[in-house]
């Protein structure tokens, strides 16, 4: 697949350098890690910090979100792999206000190694306490009897939204994880591909599809998802998606949710809002309250085809982490 | 092409339903012309109102930016088409507070057919002054002296920023036009483009172009570009860009401007990033200082591959108007 890159070994290097030149005024690379991005703003004294990260490739996250009311830092890894614990604990260092950091990421082994090793390496050796709220919310990457076990996806975005918002109401580390882990339980997400993205270094597509084919459950890496068949229409697709999430959680007439509609890359807003005009009509049907929606593309895998459905339950608290404002380069909310 | 779609007849009645559906609290559709979308906010008597529009196609534009600080309401054609008179009229009637209407549209015949006659309507039959202001910032669509007949592509996001702040400040119609058009000579714009997007309808590229090949100066509806060649490394296709926009206008050492680094739909954020780094680099040597940054998906062309290049040169007035707030669906600026 055709790339307006250069040399594919410093895609990640020279996208970061384009980024924080692109928004000075927020975020800024730290001296001692290029891989480590902090915020420009001024932190008050005895806020939690937010230090959010994985692969690169899934741009606007997880750098796009580093300012006022999301994320503080963010560890950047290679392509769909991992930032290494050294990003994660310059970060940790840097964005520690004394009220310690909470490292959110998803559920991926590679993930849960380096931001353990970098959270162990936090506390003995810099004294700073840190909490840890993994994002688990891709129902079609195992039963709903292991959703610990499952994959994080594009409902990511939500347990950092609340999360943010936590932090930046004051709330103490143990307060910011339980928020976190409290999004986590009240998101679930299922996705669809139709066509693969191809990584710079090996031009290698990242998983196989026919020309008429979708894959329901596709995970953000190309993992496998529960069935591959012909294209169906966008409604069938959607009520596929609502469906089974609405099998894994309980949400009633009269409940409220937030819905977020993510494209994976390539997929044009047209058809986002195709998929998020038959979300609102089934969750309407149901009685179940939009409370807020967010369609574009938040989590993406490079110029992957498809997209995913996110629906977070809400309560009163959570209504108000997702009313907090937000200002940071990739993602504004008044 | 795979699209999820549901009857590609009605791809934009269907888009446009879940985008009004996904964002009631900042637009709704006007019930005597679905093709008409305006802002739910509360609008200033007195305020100059802000009409944007053209085809289908190019989301998040163009009702993507209907709010505060931007446009007060969108007439949405079909896709890669113009809207007809009567949603341009039923818009102008809807969003006009006693001092007029400006619209603002790309260089396309169609366009400039449908909003004349709109206009014409306006002040005729509704006796509402309309103003207008048309882009023409594609420096590979005409020569330097023909800068008129040139088309509107990305920084049309400019213009529509600058007109809706001066609409905000409580200029005049004539006033607003002014900026706009002010707007309009300050900026120049190139693209790229690598991979063609297709219509739902036929399901045809929109061009042809060779598997390793790029287009330089490509329009955003697959018009013809000014050289198809080899695809170079970023930086080169950035210096070609950079290179002609900065031998079309004047912009010396010392001045400021704006980027837009736009995507045409396909093209992951990691690109974008590495395309803006390059030009920061050019500018940078010149001693051309980066007034603000916009780099993302602000105007596409459904899934088309390749992106383009604005450059503003701005004064005291047009900083200003760049810097004013805005809060739309698609897109915040605090």
């Amino acid at each position: 697949m055709k790339k307006l890159i250069n040399d594919p070994k410093n895609v990640v290097e020279e996208m970061i350098e384009g980024y924080v030149k692109a928004y000075p005024d927020y975020v800024k690379q730290l001296p001692e890690n290029k891989r480590a991005i902090v915020t420009t703003r001024k932190t008050r004294e005895g806020k939690v910090g937010i230090l959010i990260g994985g692969g690169s490739g899934h741009e606007p996250a997880f750098m796009g979100y580093v300012g006022e009311g999301m994320a503080d830092g963010v560890a950047v890894g290679n392509i769909f792999a991992s930032p290494s614990p050294e990003p994660i604990l310059a970060v940790t260092k840097a964005i520690d206000k004394g009220a310690g950091v909470v490292y959110l990421y998803g559920n991926y082994a590679g993930d849960v190694m380096n931001f353990g090793m970098a959270a162990e390496m936090a506390e003995l050796d810099e004294d700073i306490c840190v909490g840890t709220a993994i994002t688990t919310d891709d129902v079609a990457s195992a039963p709903k009897e292991e959703k610990g076990k499952r994959r994080g996806i594009a409902g990511e975005f939500f347990v950092w939204k609340a999360a943010g918002a936590a932090a930046d109401f004051g709330y103490n580390l143990d307060e910011v994880v339980r928020v976190a882990k409290k999004a986590n339980e009240n998101i679930r997400s299922m996705g669809v591909g139709l066509t693969p993205c191809s990584l710079p270094q090996t031009g290698k597509p990242s998983f196989e599809i026919g020309d008429d084919e979708m894959e329901i459950g596709l995970g953000h890496h190309g993992e496998p998802g529960i069935e591959k068949g012909p294209l169906k229409p966008a409604d069938e697709v959607a009520d596929r998606l609502v469906n089974e999430i609405l099998e894994d959680i309980e949400i009633e007439e009269g409940d409220k949710v937030a819905v977020l509609v993510n494209g994976l890359g390539s997929t044009p807003y047209m058809e986002l809002f195709i998929m998020f005009r038959r979300v609102e009509k089934l969750l309407s049907e149901r009685g179940i309250k939009i409370y807020r929606s967010y369609v574009g593309n938040y989590i993406t895998s490079l110029e992957m085809g498809g997209c995913s459905i996110t629906l977070m339950k809400l309560d009163e608290e959570l209504e108000k982490m997702i009313d907090h404002p937000v200002n940071t380069p990739m993602f504004v909310q008044k």
